[in-house]
């Protein structure tokens, strides 16, 4: 088999595919994979620059998805069959053309989907499906708002809102992406139109995927009784380079929400990280029954690119651009 | 007409029945009602002792909610009438035989209920429902935990919780209240019991009344995706009394949730003050429509005591000593 090895941090230029000896024996509960693509995740990117506080210890292969073909299972897995085409969640190792999984982490591909897409799934469906249904769950005639309407979470999310009736306004940075945002059901706005509004708009739900300040800002902008919900740090990572002031930045300005202070604005503020949550036995019990509403929703996530395995540091570079739309993924067929 | 006007803070002792002379001349959105009972709330407690930073300058009537029979209308007020039952909400004013309310702060009473019951409703009722059902969202088999079950608000709470099909613990520091607190559904136990279980429980909605510490205590018991709501202060004031050292050990124990470190427990915080709540406009706007649930649900607030007017200070005092379930009146009649 082929995986793709973080032996050491910095620029996309150190991950590189290495051949390794074939995955054999798998556990009672556990189910071999044989791997069609995997999905690249913003937090990749920030632990492949050294900055992220939960990562393994190197040399690890990274990667949270993939897609493929049941190879083999063990004795204790139900509803899962050899042949199948499944997609997975990875707590790490999903950059590698085999994998094992325990069989919760392990679903069957939505019947709309093929096995490309479904590899956009895991990461970015737990993300906006947890913000908006386990934590902020949305009501039909909500105002929503979405700062990162194109990227992965965004675009299942924009989804999931228009399936749920609500108001959903969607940024972006480009007004380029504008038409992306309302094909997919919400009224589109650049960062710089949003700010500059003569009358403020205030939100049930807001996502807040920057990080840093501007969850107070987002924060400042609830209606009564709403909710912000933090998702990411990208305001850490400008263009993808390794840069400790805006890593420190976002850091100290990060808000500290004081319940004193918290008592006469009526509002709440949640922060999610999907791995985390995928850690959580609690969580993950529930997720296959969750794991329906993909088909309910008819929910369809866009690939932006798919790169070879061997392209893996031109396909983080890409992702770092932030000019991409959707996920990115790598494919080993 | 009749009025307890605080022109001191100290104890129960400084409030006393002053005669005035009777209102006239409405605004045109404005509803003059005969004034029948009067709620006391905790926050009237805290007030007297010159603990809320939001009360007005004294001297001034306090006092949040009355129930009567409306007197005079205004021009511009639609749907209630001369001589209807009605309960309104009056930022500040409420220990009064007469009150003049603006038309969005007055309900028809609900036909269930009888003028007495009804005016307990007004703060406990904003409080549960949007801390239930605007910021937690409430739904069936939620597994959710009230840690001051027998007051007014843990009462309703208790009662919707019901209704909307959850799993409810509630809490009371006395095995006197736990049948009480079974009659309403939900499963009781004392705090010492809560706090000693061998296995620890964790929920999906916490409401929590003490503040302080046990506001982070309450957000470590959260299940992923839970959130907890903080809706008072009570540990600020043991017995009623003015005790600074509480007072101050609640503030300075008032957790600062940084947003850095919630990224790994996600979990969610609101705090909720019902009567911030009700000076804003776009959340009053759609009170009305709300305000049918009570009948829908078929709530019932619990009387524990009516006082004539002149009984003040021991009304004050009876709620101070905590022995109360759910609420007490000032009759005017």
């Amino acid at each position: 088999m082929k995986q793709i090895w973080l032996r050491k941090t910095g620029g996309p230029e150190v991950l590189k595919v290495e051949s390794h000896a074939d995955l054999t024996s798998v556990s009672p509960d556990e189910v071999l994979i044989d791997v069609h693509y995997s999905g690249i995740n913003f937090a990749d990117i920030i632990m492949r620059l050294g900055l992220y506080q939960d990562a393994p210890k190197r040399p690890y292969v990274p990667g949270y998805e993939v897609s493929g073909i049941v190879k083999e299972k063990g004795p204790e897995v139900r509803g899962i069959n050899v042949g199948d085409q499944v997609v997975a969640g990875t707590l790490f190792g999903g950059y590698s053309s085999q994998v094992k999984v325990p069989q919760d982490l392990v679903f069957k591909i939505p019947p709309h989907l093929d096995l490309a897409h479904a590899a956009a799934l895991p990461v970015n469906w737990i993300t906006a499906h947890a913000a908006l249904f386990d934590m902020a769950r949305v009501r039909p005639g909500d105002r929503v708002l979405i700062d990162a309407a194109t990227g992965g979470v965004g675009t299942l999310a924009l989804q999931m809102l228009r399936h749920a009736g609500a108001k959903t306004i969607g940024l972006t940075s480009s007004p380029s992406k504008k038409d992306y945002i309302q094909a997919l059901g919400a009224t589109p706005m650049t960062h710089e139109e949003f700010k500059s509004q003569s009358e403020a708009l205030f939100f049930d739900v807001i996502l807040n995927t920057q990080g840093g300040r501007s969850v107070r800002d987002h924060y400042n902008r609830l209606a009564p009784t709403g909710r912000v919900i933090a998702l990411g740090i990208s305001s850490a990572v400008p263009n993808g380079k390794r840069d400790m002031l805006a890593f420190f930045k976002m850091v100290v300005t990060m808000p500290r929400f004081w319940l004193v202070s918290m008592f006469n604005e009526n509002r709440g503020v949640f922060a999610l990280n999907a791995l985390s949550l995928l850690q959580n036995a609690d969580y993950r019990r529930n997720l296959k029954s969750k794991w329906g509403t993909i088909s309910q929703q008819d929910l369809k996530p866009h690939v932006d690119k798919i790169s070879s395995a061997d392209d893996i540091a031109s396909a983080h570079s890409y992702l770092e651009s932030k000019k991409a739309k959707g996920k990115i993924l790598i494919s080993w067929v």
